[in-house]
């Protein structure tokens, strides 16, 4: 099954040299999650040939114009597309007054039902659960009340190996060895050991989101080891007062937050409009970190099974 | 004194094919006007390289969504560019509402100050008015209160007949001229008649936008013979019926509004998704008013002077 990050915008607040405000597509397991809705963010969907309709879950990290101010836009698109499913939206408090009122003054219902989830400031809290996957929150520390997301699967079954399998098993069977079950006689006796019948199960992949945050240790201990991190990288080293100020965090602190939490891979965005040439951005992070790469519009991560 | 309209947006309510919704860029003698701003204006703005921070004045026709959801993008980006200047911003009712709630949850102060100025809902009124340019409203007929925008020039100066002019005339004296005053001596007797001085003042150039309505002939009187008329051309004729149901013009009643009008241009514009291919609908207009543009992304349209 798949396990894909689709980067939609790279920019900090401005827009510039083509690079969109933050927005990404990601797909895991048949589900199919937004992550912040920046300004141009459906149009991106679009041009990137990714499917709006199939998105039912839209998670906003904060109220930054340059992380959701997309998002009506897509909502009124999904309606005049003839959407029904519900949508489910995540976000701190605020953005269902700011779509409310929208929908008050264009005098629009929507055709399909929109239910709001209020993250909370401050506390790491599950989000989103269904049989395959789970959504965590990451608190992150910024100007406003702002949450990374951390996507993971869950626990996988127990692999057959078919190599040893006996013949004629039931799908019952089947299914208890892929639980992890032994398989009993009538009486209660072990047939077989589930150990000799499977393998591991595949290993549960791994994403965390973490935007918009100035430099901030205590996530590290929630995102260790995990597969991909995104970490927002807005200014270089040679800015960190003006990182300190807007509460963002410079490429090289990106790269240490990564170098103590060991993902496998590291994805910066969020950058500056100040700086147009990203070379010197990526050599400032490979310097801590080698495993890093550009979160650029149309990328697509691919985290392997 | 240049009076030019740059398209930033053709679409109607959903983009398509490249084609974003309404925004148009108006520079008439000095004065840069924003009439409408859906999302991705910004974007427009810059990729055509006109100068967003000039712009003092935007008028919003209605309150649908593809008509203002860039207002906000714009708004934080012009205060990142650290815009001082205040900014006028003309609406029917619940826009400054729906910025300042975005405002209030952003946490932000702009570094300069909006001026809201409320539009009258089915009355024409000037809403903006200098020494050179006007601009009044046009109502419209459409599901939401709905004003398009008439911008003229004003009655300019009588031009100076160099050929006839003696010299040693003072700029008081030449002043006159051009207000249209003959030029006395000191005991009021006419030293020279005006008429023999000057030449009849240059036309003042005027430009209609008519934007989302129904057909409705009570526009014509005010936009009769301007120079260039934009109206909105959602649908063909072959969708009159949903043209209707929607509150918007078919291609051949936008062109019948012209062929009574009687503009020097029409300018069409707010097509629906559905036309992929607009060859047919120029066409549709051309046969009910030749002198018919496609208003394209990019494309700029003069205004001789």
């Amino acid at each position: 099954m798949a396990f894909k990050i689709t980067i939609l915008g790279s920019s900090g607040a401005v827009p510039a040299y083509g690079r969109m405000p933050s927005a990404q597509f990601i797909e895991v397991e048949n589900n199919y999650f937004l992550i912040d809705c920046a300004e141009g963010a459906q149009l991106q969907l679009m041009k990137f040939d990714l499917h709006m309709h199939r998105i039912d879950h839209i998670f906003i990290s904060h109220l930054h114009g340059d992380h959701y101010l997309g998002l009506m836009g897509l909502l009124f698109t999904l309606h005049l597309n003839k959407r029904k499913n519900d949508l489910h939206i995540y976000s701190h408090k605020g953005l269902d007054e700011i779509i409310t009122l929208q929908l008050k003054y264009s005098k629009s219902a929507l055709n399909y039902k929109i239910i709001f989830h209020q993250l909370t400031p401050g506390k790491k809290e599950v989000i989103f659960e269904n049989k395959f996957v789970m959504v965590e929150t990451i608190p992150l520390l910024h100007k406003l009340d702002c949450s990374g997301f951390l996507i993971r699967e869950k626990q996988k079954p127990r692999r057959i190996d078919k190599e040893m399998l006996p013949q004629n098993l039931s799908i019952l069977q089947l299914n208890k060895l892929k639980a992890g079950e032994d398989l009993l006689d009538e009486v209660g006796n072990v047939l077989y050991r589930n150990d000799k019948l499977t393998l591991p199960p595949r290993k549960s992949r791994s994403y965390a989101y973490c935007s918009d945050t100035q430099y901030f240790e205590d996530i590290i201990e929630q995102i260790r080891d995990i597969d991909v991190l995104y970490h927002e990288a807005t200014f270089m080293e040679e800015d960190a007062d003006k990182a300190l100020e807007t509460r963002h965090s410079t490429v090289k602190q990106a790269a240490t937050i990564a170098m103590k939490a060991q993902p496998t891979r590291l994805l910066i965005g969020h950058f500056s409009a100040r700086y147009k040439d990203l070379l010197p951005v990526i050599d400032e992070a490979k310097r801590v970190f080698q495993n890093t790469y550009l979160a650029l519009e149309g990328e697509t991560f691919t985290i392997e099974d």
